[in-house]
Formats: structure tokens, C-alpha cells, sequence
């Protein structure tokens, strides 16, 4: 160290600088660094403060299947592809996430026109955006401070902007009160999820946090809970009865929890994601009523209630069953609620936009709540205008009217014949069952893997389902995610699949997914 | 609860809803509640789970003066006014936070067309864009999923934007290598600053991690390491020279936290905030070359970076300084460092838009901070987009480099003029100091606080600078946030005031805080 201080001393600082271009990788740097270090040993790479072993232990434990392992290789496919590496298909299709636009599904345009509107306002002159659109957009900038979507916007969120997602719940849940003081806007759901879950967890050991999350779970609940050192508590859902949620089977998780834990937190997913399931207005009841009887704080994450496809099923919000099952629960079950502009038929995602109610707050709570999101200033202001957009459409009357339900409604029309496809394609492959898809974005059928594959898959130190899911990608070009990603009965095997993709290609893609499987089938037979 | 259950059971599900209208208030939520409660005991509130006794203690320890009980106060005294309450003002001044638009300032209209071309794509074909922004906008949306704002990106950001990002480091560090690899596009600075102390917070006890924070700090730094548990380290900046970085103070620091904890970060905020001093290239050496010796992960915030008024001042990246000092330094020494797009001329923080350029990483540790960023999907697009216009701005030659450069410089200048102004004036009152605001947006002068004044402090269970500011705001709508809220040397006191008030403004401002002062002088004498 000495030495090396001396050398800067010694003016070292002026020395010329490399010939490093732009863009250069990390590995070249690596690889130039390390032929540096053959020629001036003291000038030696040191060890690093920030290493696997020094770092966050509870980060390390996290785990993001959505984006994880066959994301990163179907990045190198494309990358080989892009090199003109020949491969059995010229594309690969990312049905790993519900992410619409980008696969082709056009914004709502009434949306776009208020949010372009807000961005510049300047065009609020212009003849070319209808009246309803510059109405909204006015409104908007008139909440923001300085009228400008540049301006920080209170914590909790813009005013005006609560005040009409409290407006949408109520005319959603059939006038049960919503009231705009319970409303946060947030940076997309999962900036509220783990805002509360993050001021839930407390206490060490025994008396350590436990949160009830589905399996199969969206792994945002499972990272969350790692990130927090909390205690995640397990309940399964019945695939053999469409996915149902069975409150026995809340109730063993709950007994279990109790050994090790104290289990305040009760997650639920509906529509369900990745299992696509709506579950029925009794299931809720029974599900409130069992966090009433157990002290559980219910977070329902409620971000796929425009996508509900089954004409034998309807969305059912926990907040309205909550208030419809009489005061003693509508008082007291202490219940956060999510909503995000990232899916319904808007799929606007870029955006991070979303809300949550939270109702039954401790009043000193509340002010805690507010005190830890002020830290992150506010949520994105233009979020914040895409989820007003979303909870006051136009109405009958309006001069975007039309143009915005035709739009909303070939949106959803399609995704419920995607569904309906999906499911019946899949359920005509041997080995392959698929639950029907009664809401959200997603396929999770199980797959039958031969006990040659799974042997296959140990070889390769996989997971059955992962070893699937790469031989799928790299055959196809197709990227789904392997059910261990969200958690699965031991012994049962899935995936998940979007039907996202428009249904001409969604077609190709079942096929293609048909043939690959009744090709692993017949390989490891 | 076994009675309760058997009211639900029986059929109380379809009770007539009671006359809740929409917006109602939490606290007549709460009377209606207790007047309920009186006639049936037996629906009492029962106790919450989530409370003050229950909650996360580390996030019950947090603290945030910059949207503190100062600015609900301030919140009151506006709602008092609109209720036609008098008040010896009419409006209140909230120059408690660096929030330019809302203080009048105009966006930037090159990044507004930018943005709104983006957000609208069927504004390509208006003739009322210029040709620059349009040739932005279609770079931008070519690398969108689908080309929409609305697509997911990758969760380390949009590959092009984080090209540009690095272009402009190295235009930037005159040549300089930057990598894209090595930039994470962020939700704003604050989203960068505590994903990288989360990752880098492990151990217990005295093995616990340590961070090293200024004082006065922007208390963003206090908040993320109470929330992970960390272990605040202080380093006093000193305020006779300039609020200088003096290593003599970091090592001293040092000594006394290693007898507690395992101090593994060094923090600096370079302009700094709240104390406006422009770091020389000569402290900054000393900083990096401590940091090396003592093996320190190295965070420089440098958010403030075009706002250096100070003409013998000069903004010295720490980066830059890190290369030139040499290899020893470059390839080993861990550096992040923070831009975002809330500050400089832009000023535009509702799209929380940000990076953060992180070298010389373990490589097995960009894979856990990429798997970090995963879990919350990606930043938001817009701020994103917001973002590449900061750091790709109109070149000579272009059509909008002539409109553009006009209003960069009048902001600039702007600020520039106003720091001068409050330095100036409020070193004409006595009891007041203020050091030369050389950068950033803040004046942070030390005020002599009376005896008496502290008595009566106490006996508002008041830190003697909150009761000033709290006296200032009630007298004169004037918003500001106690130095008690970004740490200071005890016995000493001041407030932070934001000096983004238009010029005239502003000067009122100085006024009246003058007048106030003295008049407060005069009555605790």
C-alpha cells in the first residue's frame, strides 16, 4: 500500500490513459487487466470489500425465476442468432413474462393521448386530440405542482389521482365506500407489496414473521420475504380441483407455521398468477373469515381483475366481500388490496404504475407508512397518471368513448380465446394437463417428465422442469419458466406460458411446444 | 369470534350497506366506528395487528426531515388558508425540498417533445417536432419491447440508453473509459443509493456493516441504513472551512466505529447536499486514496453535478479522479456512483429517472445486483427515456441546439445569480452564517438559536431548530427543514432552504426570513 501511495505522490495521476474503447465488456477488462498484472505484479487486482461472502446473505437467498437462469440464456440465443449462428428457429419468443406491448398488443390510445398530453402540454392547443382526453389531462396537471409531471407528488400520491381510484372502487365493488386517505399509488404492484410486507416483519427467532404465500406463488412474494429475513409459510393450492385455495389446507399451513414462527401475513393471488384460477366468492369469505379468526393481516394482490376470461367466473374484490360479511369484519380485518396498470387490457408495464388500498390501518400506522415511502420521495409521477387513466376511462357520452371500449374489448376478447386455446391444445398432449385458464395471462400446465429425463436433468444438476425448459428453448427458441421457479407439489412438474402473443403465433407456438413435447417424451422413454 | 362467525354464516353477508359516501375521511370512519361500538359491544374494534409495538422496528426508527412533521404542518396551514383562515401570509413557501418545476421552473422543451413522441408514437408524422427529437424518440422506441414505453425493459435498463449513459460519463471524464455493462438505470438516484447498500449490509454484532454518511447528510443515507439494520457511521464536515472533507475527520471516524461495528462504505455527496461545498480535486484524491488503504466500498452521489455556481469551482468526478490516479486505484478501487434526472437544469423529478455507474464489481456480484434489480422488474420506462435525453442532449448543428443551450443557461445562470443573492443577504443578518453556496440547490446556514429561545424549545419537547422553523413557518409560510433533520455538531444549528424561487420571489424570501429572524432575536433576548 505503501508503495502504491508513494507512486500516486509522484504524480502517477497524469499518466495517459489506455487506449479502453466504448462499450468494451466486462471480460475484456478482465482479461486486459490480468495481462497487466503478468507484467507489474504490484499492481495486482486486490481483493474485493463486496464479494459472494461479505455480502447480504438475505440478498444472496433470492431467487427471480421470471427473470432468472433461461431469461439470461435466451439472451445468448439472441445474441447468437443476431451473430448468424444457425439454429432449428429464427427467433426467440419471451413467454416468460406478461409483458403485452412487447408482444405486439398496441396501447390504448385514449391512454396514450392524455399521458402525451400531460408530457407536452403544449398540445392541449392542438386540434388534433379529442376534447374528453385534454379534460382529463388538464385535471391531472392541475393536481401537479407547477402543473408539471416533473414535480415531486406527495408521497402517498397525486390528490386528485387517489380521489379517482377511491371513485373506481366504489363504482367496482357495487358502492361499497372507498375513501381516498387508504389509497398509496405505487411504482407498479410490487413496490407495494414489498412496502408492506417490509413495515409487517419483525421480532428474531420463534416469534420471527411468518407470511402464508400460494404455491405455486408469483416469486416476487418468495424474494420479498428472503430480502426481509421473514418466514415463508407455505399453503398449496389444489391443482386437482382447478387450483382451488381450500382453507383446511390454510389452516395445517397455519398449525405447522406456528412451530417455528409467528405467521401474521396472509398472501392470496386472484386471478391467480402463474395458476390462472378465479376463486369464487364463498372461497373468499372462508378466506377472510379464517384471517378475522387467526389475526392475519391479508394482502390481496389483485392485479388481474379486468382478466377474468371463464363466463363462469367473476371477479369478486376482497375489499367488497370484506365489507358485504358485516361490520365486525369490515372494522377490523386489516386488508392491503393491489392494483397495477401493468396488465388488465392495458398492459402497460413500462410505466410502473399502480395503487394499493389499504383499509383497517392503525392510525399510527398510517403515518409510519407515509413516513417510509416519503424516503423514496414518490412514486413515478407519470405512473401515477397512467393509473388514473386506467380507473376513469371515457364514459357513454364521451368523445373517446367508442374508440376506447373497442379497443378494451378486442384486447380481452382476444386473451379469452387465447386462453380457451391454450388450454384445450395443451390438454390434447399426452402427458401434458393443463387447468382450465379462467383469468390473468398465464398457462401453468403440468408436464409428465420420464424418469430418463429426470435422470438427464441430474447429470446436468437441474431441475427436472428447468432441464424441460432449456431443452424447449434451445430446440424452439420458446422461453417459458419452469415451475420450480414458483413452487410445485414435490413430484409434479410445470411451466409457465403467457398467452400473450397474438393467436396466429401463440398457435405456432403451441404446436411447436406439442412437438417438442411429444419428442422429449419419446427420447427419454 | 365463534358469534361473529355464526352472524356471517347466518346469512349477514347481504346486510344493506350503510350511507358511506365516496372521500370520506379516516377520522369520521372512525367516529362512526366508536358510535357503532356503543350500541353494539359486541362489534368492537379489536386490536390490530400491524401496530407501533408490532411494526419493524428498523423501519419505526427511520427518520425523514426533508417530508417531516415540518412539511404535514405546512400541509395544515394550506388547507387553513383555502379554508379563508388569516394567517399573516397568503400562501405557503415550500422551500423545504429541491423540487424545480414546482417552484416555476420550465421543463426543458427538447426532453418534453422527446418524451412526448415516445408516449404517442403517431406524433412522428407531426410537422410541429423537430427533426432531433424525432430522431431521439425513434432511437428510443426502436430498442422498447414492441416499440412501446410500455414494454418491460431489461431489468438493468434499456441497452441504448445505458450506451448513452456511458458515452457521456467518458465525454464527461474527458476521455475516461465508461462501460455500459457497468450502468444500471435506476428509479431515481434514491433507488440506486439503497440497492447497493443492500446488497453490501451482512453480519451481526460488532461484525454488523458500517457505512460512513457526512454530517450534515441528505438523510436518504440515515433511512436506508436504519431500515437494513446497518451501523451509521459520522464524519463531520467542517463547517469553518467551507464545509471541506477533511481525511483526518474520516479516520478518526474510522477508529472509533471499528471498536463497533464492521465499517465497509464510505458515502460522499459531491455537490453537497444540504451544504452546497464543491469538493477540490485534491480532497477527492485523498478520499479515494483513504478509501483504497482502508478498504472502503467508495459511494459517490453526484446528482448535483451541473450545478457548480462557484466560478473557482469545478465539479471532479470521482471516477475520473479514480483513473487518473492510476491503475492500482482504477482496477481495484469499488466505486458506484449516482446521476439523476430530478436535479441539474432539468429538474425533472416526477419521472424518478436515474443511473448508477458501478466499478469494479465482482462479477459473480453484478449477477446478484442484476437478480436484485429483477425482483422489481425494471425502472420506469419513462424515466428512463427522461434520462437519455439528459445525457444525449442536442449537439451543434442540430435545430433544437440553439433553444435548448438558451434554457440550460438560464436555469444555470439563474441558480447561479440566486445562490450569490441568499449567501450575500443572509450574511447581513446578524446570528446568521452562511458559507459560500459553490453548488447544488441548498443554503444551510447556522443561526444563533437564545437561551431563552431553547428553553422554550424545551418546553415544546422541540430540537431548538425545529422550534425555529416551526415558529418561521406559522409567521411566515415559509417551509424550511431543521438542521436537526441532516445532523449537525451539537450545539450548533441550522435549517436547509432550497434556493429555487424565482429571483424576485426569492428575495422576498430572504426578507422575510430576515425580518423573522431578528424579531425572533429580539423576543428570546
Amino acid at each position: 500500500m505503501q508503495r502504491a501511495a508513494a507512486l500516486v505522490r509522484r504524480g502517477c495521476c497524469s499518466r495517459t490513459l489506455g487506449p479502453w474503447g466504448r462499450g468494451r465488456s466486462q471480460s475484456s477488462a478482465a482479461a486486459e487487466a490480468s495481462a497487466v498484472l503478468k507484467v507489474r505484479p504490484e499492481r495486482s487486482r486486490r481483493e474485493r470489500i463486496l464479494t459472494l461472502e461479505s455480502m447480504n446473505p438475505q440478498v444472496k437467498a433470492v431467487e427471480y425465476a421470471v427473470r432468472g437462469p433461461i431469461v439470461l440464456k435466451a439472451g445468448e440465443i439472441e445474441l447468437e442468432l443476431q451473430r448468424g449462428i444457425k439454429k432449428p428457429f429464427t427467433e426467440v419468443i419471451r413467454a416468460n413474462i406478461g409483458d403485452a406491448h412487447a408482444m405486439g398488443q398496441q396501447p390504448i390510445t385514449f391512454l396514450r393521448q392524455v399521458m402525451a398530453l400531460c408530457t407536452y402540454p403544449n398540445l392541449l392547443d392542438s386540434p388534433s386530440f379529442p376534447e374528453d382526453a385534454k379534460k382529463r389531462a388538464r385535471r391531472i396537471l392541475q393536481a401537479c405542482g407547477g402543473n408539471s409531471l416533473g414535480s415531486y407528488s406527495a408521497s402517498q400520491g397525486v390528490n386528485c389521482i387517489r380521489e379517482d381510484v377511491a371513485a373506481y372502487i366504489t363504482r367496482r365493488d357495487g358502492g361499497v365506500p372507498a375513501d381516498p386517505d387508504n389509497i398509496y399509488l405505487t411504482t407498479g404492484a410490487s413496490d407495494g407489496i414489498s412496502t408492506i410486507l417490509k413495515i409487517l416483519v419483525s421480532g428474531g427467532g420463534k416469534s420471527r414473521t411468518g407470511v402464508m404465500i400460494p404455491i405455486p406463488q408469483y416469486p416476487l412474494y418468495s424474494a420479498v420475504i428472503s430480502e426481509l429475513d421473514a418466514i415463508q409459510v407455505n399453503y398449496y393450492l389444489d391443482e386437482d380441483n382447478c387450483w382451488a385455495l381450500n382453507v383446511n389446507e390454510l389452516r395445517r399451513a397455519l398449525r405447522q407455521a406456528k412451530e417455528h414462527c409467528n405467521p401474521k401475513v396472509l398472501c392470496i393471488i386472484n386471478p391467480g398468477n402463474p395458476t390462472g384460477q378465479v376463486q369464487s366468492r364463498k372461497c373468499i369469505e372462508d378466506v377472510i373469515h379464517f384471517a378475522w379468526e387467526e389475526k392475519l393481516f391479508l394482502l390481496a394482490d389483485e392485479v388481474y381483475q379486468d382478466n377474468v376470461y371463464s363466463p363462469d367466473c367473476k371477479f369478486h374484490s376482497f375489499k367488497k366481500v370484506l365489507y358485504e360479511m358485516g361490520p365486525e369484519y369490515s372494522s377490523n380485518v386489516e386488508l392491503a388490496s393491489f392494483h397495477s396498470t401493468s396488465k388488465g387490457y392495458m398492459g402497460e408495464c413500462g410505466y410502473r404504475g399502480g395503487y394499493m388500498e389499504v383499509i383497517n390501518l392503525h392510525p399510527e400506522i398510517k403515518g409510519q407508512l407515509v413516513k417510509l415511502l416519503s424516503v423514496r420521495l414518490c412514486p413515478p409521477v407519470s405512473g401515477q397518471a397512467a393509473m388514473d387513466i386506467v380507473v376513469n376511462p371515457p364514459v357513454p357520452g364521451e368523445e373517446s368513448f367508442e374508440q376506447f371500449s373497442r379497443e378494451k374489448e378486442s384486447v380481452l376478447g382476444n386473451l379469452a380465446k387465447k386462453a380457451k386455446l391454450t388450454e384445450d391444445l395443451f390438454n390434447q398432449v399426452p402427458g401434458i394437463h393443463c387447468n382450465p385458464l379462467q383469468g390473468a395471462m398465464y398457462a401453468f400446465p403440468r408436464i409428465f417428465i420420464p424418469t430418463k429425463a429426470m435422470e438427464a436433468a441430474q447429470a446436468h444438476k437441474m431441475a427436472p422442469d428447468m432441464f424441460y425448459c432449456m431443452k424447449l428453448l434451445e430446440e424452439t427458441g420458446i422461453c417459458v419458466v419452469p415451475g420450480s421457479g414458483f413452487g410445485q407439489r414435490e413430484g409434479t412438474y410445470h411451466f409457465r406460458m403467457t398467452i400473450l402473443p397474438p393467436v396466429e403465433k401463440l398457435k405456432t407456438v403451441l404446436q411447436k411446444v406439442k412437438d417438442f413435447h411429444i419428442k422429449f417424451l419419446e427420447k427419454y422413454a
